[in-house]
């Protein structure tokens, strides 16, 4: 659907959520783009120019314009390709939308990764956070289909690291965080995520992940 | 300027910057609000029910309508009187202009706090990377009178921070971090922020903020 001149590059890391929001962001537009991978034990001589300042994936390169961090990444995806707007319009529910995307990056995303990752000792702690961060997050869907109403928006897209690594993150951990018993709504908006036809498509496979992450835990 | 039914009112703390981000946006807009000062050791009733999420200030509550994260705030202020505009027009400017802020919050700010307050064991290091951070921030400065170009915007009332109170924090801690000898375009543009009318007036008094952090120093 963008237009036709547009050369459009990701550099990411595949098992990434962060990485994983752009490339879902720029499916929901039916923007095509070429992707490289990058090895961070070894970065790339693009990335460290592109991204000088944080040398993290991911970076957008659109007509030669980089651009880094996963949300201001999708935002400008979502200004740039104006179908299947991802923000809101009024500029209060925007705001919220930005609102909720940060607040998952600064506190949801963090407790449930340090749950998931917690040692014998902090595993009680952790997981009351990462419970509580539950909470907070099945407070704003409210009785939505999506965070984005009747469709996907910035904050699903954010959101994608419990839509779908969670669950798989809580059964290596050998936790139950996210379930249907204990955050029905919660739950069943991740199971709508995860089954959106161009969300489905754009997420890595789970045995894939799982095996990834599996590996890590060993470590 | 702001549309003449509208109310708004700012939840804030005075020798805060982010709470000061809210107040020089307002400002820059021309729009008048309603100030209220709160007590962090004993918060408002209206703190906690605004922003039960993070239980802090900077809050905006427009119309009614409450929001926290003194940036999404400078955003949606932005967004919704349209003169004096803070962020760029074109998305990829735009984009760049939230990536700076961002980077203010999540690198540059902190790496400058805590060279102001580290102890003797931990100087060294963290002034090494408080200079570090000036150096990227003087980057993204380039030659321009201010990070917005020849007016304020999103960037420079974020880096309100830099602009006047690493002043007087490096004093207080008897550090030279900004200073025209080792960073003569951001000093330059500190002289031009605290100078330009709106900003000179919204700005906390430097007496004021100077005792109050000493006595902080003292504890």
């Amino acid at each position: 659907m963008g237009s036709g001149s547009s050369e459009v590059r990701v550099l990411g890391k595949w098992a990434s959520p962060f990485s994983n929001r752009v490339e879902l962001a720029l499916k929901l537009k039916g923007v095509t783009y070429e992707y490289s991978e990058e090895d961070l034990a070894n970065k790339s001589d693009d990335l460290l120019r592109y991204n000088p300042v944080h040398k993290k994936v991911p970076i957008l390169v659109h007509n030669g314009n980089p651009l880094a961090e996963s949300l201001i990444i999708v935002e400008y995806i979502d200004e740039t390709w104006n179908n299947n707007p991802l923000l809101p319009q009024h500029p209060y529910e925007r705001a919220l939308a930005r609102f909720w995307a940060k607040t998952l990056d600064d506190k949801i995303l963090p407790a449930l990764w340090n749950a998931c990752w917690s040692d014998e000792k902090g595993r009680e702690k952790a997981t009351e956070e990462a419970i509580e961060a539950l909470e907070i997050l099945q407070e704003a869907l409210k009785e939505k289909r999506f965070f984005g109403g009747e469709s996907i928006g910035l904050v699903d897209v954010a959101a994608n690291f419990i839509g779908y690594w969670v669950e798989i993150l809580q059964e290596i951990a050998g936790l139950k965080l996210l379930t249907l018993e204990k955050f029905p709504k919660l739950y069943k908006w991740s199971q709508e995520f995860v089954n959106h036809p161009v969300i489905k498509e754009g997420l890595p496979p789970r045995d894939q992940l799982f095996a990834f992450f599996k590996a890590s835990a060993k470590k």
